[in-house]
């Protein structure tokens, strides 16, 4: 159950309208990378926690709550950088007086001082032609009018890729906002940005402690890789070749073993008969006994939180961290 | 700012998991008239509201978040209908073991009862094929897996508008609870359906009065129609018409006048020239009139709560329900 | 079956070229609440109407041709705004006189006046880019380029729902309208613009009658709400709280009865164990003989217009309003 | 304008009910080679043809009413063929009564001949979950729920480019039909499926004569392309390689010359600098000329057509095929 | 499998940023008839044809390997055109020295030549806020940031519907490119534009020349049309008609017969009962035969190459170009 | 520019046809997480490296490269699983012989052994109608039909924040990978799912050590978070609250501090003035320093590879890492 606090986790304002950087803006409302997204991830991975590793789904819920609190602050900086915009768009003597000039007009002083026509105004407004034709605040698109989109939310209902996709994703809404604080120079605006880039900066540390907790995390989900295929580097292009930690030396691994470099996969793979014929190393005995190993270990975790029958979400009051149904671990 | 309350705000419970009915259930998630539709779009109607009219955003922020948490409220739901089918989908045993039989794995058991091979499984299972291949939890889609759009939020910056938009809303989330409840027959799961019917009826209520207490209402935002147009029905297909207080009589307006029925309208538009050569009405004065007086009223009560200069939205605490930057009617 | 007239609805002309505003106009093109949403809305809505409703699947395909119509107009206007651009983009000197200077060419020419360079038209047309990358026309796509979808329509088989969505989609479109004509100074086109504008008010009246045509229409569908919780605000906010005829006295509903302000709703959650130790109200007995009672007369309107077998949707002349397949009452 | 005649262009029926079928059959409502796309790609492009092209713009217009004319019959389809569905929705005691079973009720009767219990029903009807739990009717998407989109229209205000686009167009949407022709076996549905794919065969034809018309009508548009990458076909790939007329020979194309095959394109990258070095071949100076002529033909006939000032789309009466403000060629 | 080659296709360069460009160029990066559309079309089409047809498969998979590098030129010259703006944007002075004005700052003098504000810059460079928000870089969009979406591709698994979906398709991207041309004067962009363009128009002639290779290839698919309604031209609007050989005369088929004209289809279709009662003609028996003739042929062609147990895919290596497991006809 | 080698990077195979499980398959074709989206991921962040960073450039082709072979692998395999149906499909006596039974048709015998009739067949078909509809073969989008999207791609011009996303990617097509092993028996299909999911495992530790080669890499971009939020976890939830490296005691961070944990946020909020009066800590000196130095590093990495002037992308042939127009640092 979500309860709304009236007062905003940051005090957001602004030194004077901007409906430019309005549209900018628009980017971390409704847009790919945007506090929208963020609220929505977190919230959707949380319900797959919330019976087998309540301690994840509370730290999941804080952040998803903290980023709606987030969407609240980016929407409210729209609606106040569009200043007196949508009282301008009250106006009838705008529309309905064919014969005085629209210089005159308060949408044309608002915007261009007076001095441009109406064409001026509406060249300047251009910049996002739905606060013109729909409405005159935030509206749940991007800085270029596109719909936000259920498919921005990655949950795959496994704990070491969610937190990867969070971590990747809050990089991309810090870069994204560190963007955006080149194109105002309002400090007042500037503050709150710099209060939400730091907070994005935050959860990323807060999403690589919790993947730590998760052991083993590496490769996600419970599958080792083949290792037949597992530390090669295909050069799939011709010419100079790049060299690097990442093709050769030991990889970003701990137990032994370099990067195998395959210089001509072409030929590699016509004489392979497409990689049939390589031999099957020993190590996958150990890979399919993790394996097994892994999967028990994950199966039992989540079936343990499940009960076979009736099935109940919350306790009230909910004084632990558990659903009222959850079985223990013997 | 929002707060996560821990206990849901109806306490969902399900009998037995029902993945089937959980894909049924996706639709008021994620679809077009779902949970996450009517939250986020109170919620951003509630941004123009802010400043003007405090009253009504506190009406739109109280039913967006309750809105959130029946969308909590639904996604417990899909999780808890899903029942041991994330447990299910970490056992290696499933993928690795080509020589065993699928018959019986525990996927197999758990939804065919043993009976049926792996076919019939992906056969039962197909209801939803990103349970299968995405993630075994809810996701930002409707019941055919279509994302979530940021379109489905109607929000105009016109409170006669959005009002009505609203009222329209909770119509369509009612018709598919209503809809939804025939497609299960548990108990448990009924009890949190019918909560959630019932709330959209509600809301409709809420809505309906606050627009009564926006007047005038009708036409919404500022101007009047032109008066040759306005009651005129035309029947724009041929052979048997239907006739009805919606084309003849007194129409649902206050001021006399009768429905004009304009039986041939191709013949009507070409002696008209197009309707160039309507005379213009005696009426069309009262409604330049009444543009200029809306347009007044409207355009004062909106500019009045905005500030030339600096703008905040919030005060700390927040003790009245208006911005500390809002300046009352002198 | 539809034919087309070729004199337009409405005699659209134009004073002079104006692209800018041809983009703007494209919001009630291909835009979320413009003339091909509404079109396809009530073209859609017909089919279920057509066999068990035949006056108002009349009335419905009467408006969605008239919308149709709309869309024509819409159409022939952005293309007049156009003006000289398609030909000028057929220009090959253009693009293939590397030497001759931009200025001098007719692209130049036309929107700038000669006076800019080729990066100065660019500047003016970047308004809408499709219209140079893609067509000098018309396109089905709203304001900023985004395509017109599917899922504008709401549509829900249920007449009560359906005609509550029309009033709502008819207000957006309205204030669309009222809004486009605040950034245009043409006579002409105002004209057309106030006479689509004004027709939408007009469809809101006949939706609005005939809505009131059918008994009962409110809740929609056949399910009463559960009384439990029906005239029951939640206050979800902290702080000062708006009252108002929306939550306080008597709803809009006739039957006695007051707003019941929960005030605190997290600790009434937790008292009520989610809600389920709320008593059973007495009402409920009468809410269950009106389910009844609705959806006796609904199914047997619908199926009774529909055969068993063979079905057939026109006769040929249609002379009379109903299908031949239908079977009246007896 | 449209009128609507209420009889079919098609006397469509159905022998019973199928929801199966129809859900496969909305890929020709609102799927991307539908009837819906072919209206609005020929609606739309008409505009650009109305002034300067009148007889294009008449066929265009003609074949986009017709195409309207069979969505409305492919919907009609489909709601018959949807049967007692809606009626079964508006059953109250579907969702009301808990302890009665489900194996009794009006819609298990009807899906499953009254074997089969509520998971029966669902199994069997979750061919398409929109028509559960949106509304019992056509929707404006594909056989998959996915919404209709407005970039399925191509429309590029060329003649000779958007004939080819309807030919393929016409292409699509004919072997669509006949693979749906596959999957009922009901005499009458067939019948219509005839009928709606005979007719895409007949405009392709249509498109056909008239883009002979339109001379020179190859290359599209007004630019001849560079003759030294004209007739040059690349070996993107290894191994054995097929040659045939579209690599070697005589190409499509009157004037001489042979394809010419580049058997090792990196090879050739690398020794022509990346093509800089190719020799500029004579041919070009006709090529050029070309452009200018062409260019200044389709200019002129643009230009012509479309007025310096006022502009009017219709004349009332219309009779004759040009606008009123139609210049003729002196 | 494919492989990469360092140098670019053609020598793509610029003689100096143009960030304006670079946006409408987008076009052809990620718009619905760009190089990635083409090389996914020709792509995705080439699976179909890969065992049955497989001289077929090697000329797609050319044409779509060429495309993929067209679309490494594009993408290339788009961030050849960005030039220093990733750049600027890294640049922290930008973002955090309030004080400081913006003119002096890199971004300004990059755009503006120094004269202009901040708020000038973003005017100007806000014709792709993309660019700004999210990366200065290509993107996977067109010109107004909308996504490329999977729908552009058409690909049908018919090679008669497949090869003219792609005739179709180069003509759009021949005709975007020429629109393209015009708004660069930059000589070396114009070099690569009109390589690219020129490519368009040799892969039209390419799948012109493959088109005749199939026969018979009209109509598309196995079914011929019913010959009662495949030579009529029906007249769906009012007033002055165009005819042409699009409706009258011998059609674009070679045995004979003349387009017949309905003149007044709605009379013709209430009198023939919705078509029911036109007779059926003798050429029916000479379409039912060659429906079974080539339904026997394609089937053939198409079974033959897919064994009925494994199948495999590549031989290794690929002398040959049918797959290991084709049987040859006997 | 690309070369396609007809060989398959692995030797994809089948053991027989599985309709439903090349449903599955797609999501790994044209889904969220699939291969065409890794692709276009690295292939689209390419662009931005190529100049400044070759090594790196060199690095994100040679994956992407090798992400369009295993795109080419999902595909051939999709085909491959679709066995018989695109011949079938073909059979124009499934379509026109309405009295011949369907059960002795080949589409019945192929999917259902030929004891279920045309109904049993659309049912096992039902997988995914566009295989029925629009083509038998791979197509351009998920498991439920919904087309790729380029708003996938997750590119954002800033390597540190790129690798991170391309980490998470690998992450979920790993995850998809396992869970679509579970949903086949087929050996043959095992093994290529394993050599695929294997080399997903691959390139999250290509991009984990390319990471490490980017220092300092922390946080993302150029600037340092506001010390007065950044270590600090704000508890958004009631009742018992999780606690765990995330929020307590010393986190992923070297330099000393610890998390500081506010527990009543709200209370926080409140008396801070919303944060405002929080102090200006010490630290925040050394920020702007690495602002400063950071900015200044990237800056320069980055304009020191691009010419003020002209610009060329390769040379020819290519044979060092740089363009030619790269200057060296000095």
């Amino acid at each position: 159950m979500f309860h709304h606090v009236k007062e905003l986790q940051f005090n957001a304002r602004v030194s004077k309208p901007d409906p430019k950087f309005a549209t900018l803006l628009l980017e971390q409302f409704g847009g790919a990378n945007g506090e929208l997204k963020a609220a929505m991830q977190y919230f959707v991975q949380a319900f797959s926690c919330r019976q087998p590793y309540p301690d994840k789904y509370d730290m999941l819920m804080d952040i998803a709550t903290e980023e709606f609190s987030h969407l609240e602050i980016v929407g409210a900086t729209i609606q106040m950088l569009l200043g007196p915009v949508p009282a301008e768009m009250k106006d009838a003597s705008n529309s309905k007086d064919l014969e005085k000039g629209f210089e005159s007009s308060g949408l044309a002083k608002l915007v261009t001082g007076g001095k441009a026509g109406k064409e001026g105004f509406i060249h300047e407004a251009m910049s996002n032609p739905l606060f013109l034709t729909e409405a005159p605040g935030p509206q749940v698109t991007n800085s270029v009018g596109v719909p936000w989109s259920g498919y921005y939310v990655n949950a795959n209902a496994d704990l070491t890729v969610d937190l990867r996709s969070n971590i990747a994703a809050e990089s991309r809404a810090k870069i994204v906002y560190e963007y955006l604080m080149q194109f105002t120079d309002d400090p007042l605006v500037k503050e709150s940005l710099s209060f939400l880039m730091t907070r994005e900066i935050t959860h990323m540390q807060v999403f690589t402690a919790a993947l730590e907790t998760v052991q083993p995390n590496f490769p996600p989900g419970i599958l080792q890789g083949d290792s037949r295929y597992l530390h090669v580097y295909t050069n799939m292009s011709n010419g100079a070749s790049a060299r690097g930690p990442w093709n050769e030396g030991q990889g970003p691994w701990s137990d032994g073993g370099q990067w195998q470099y395959v210089s001509d996969p072409i030929q590699a793979v016509r004489e392979s008969d497409g990689m049939l014929k390589l031999p099957r190393q020993r190590r996958s005995d150990t890979a399919e006994a993790m394996d097994e190993k892994l999967s028990k270990m994950r199966k039992e975790e989540l079936s343990r939180a499940v009960p076979d029958g009736e099935n109940q979400w919350s306790s009230y009051p909910q004084t632990s961290l558990e659903s009222p149904t959850y079985k223990k671990a013997s």
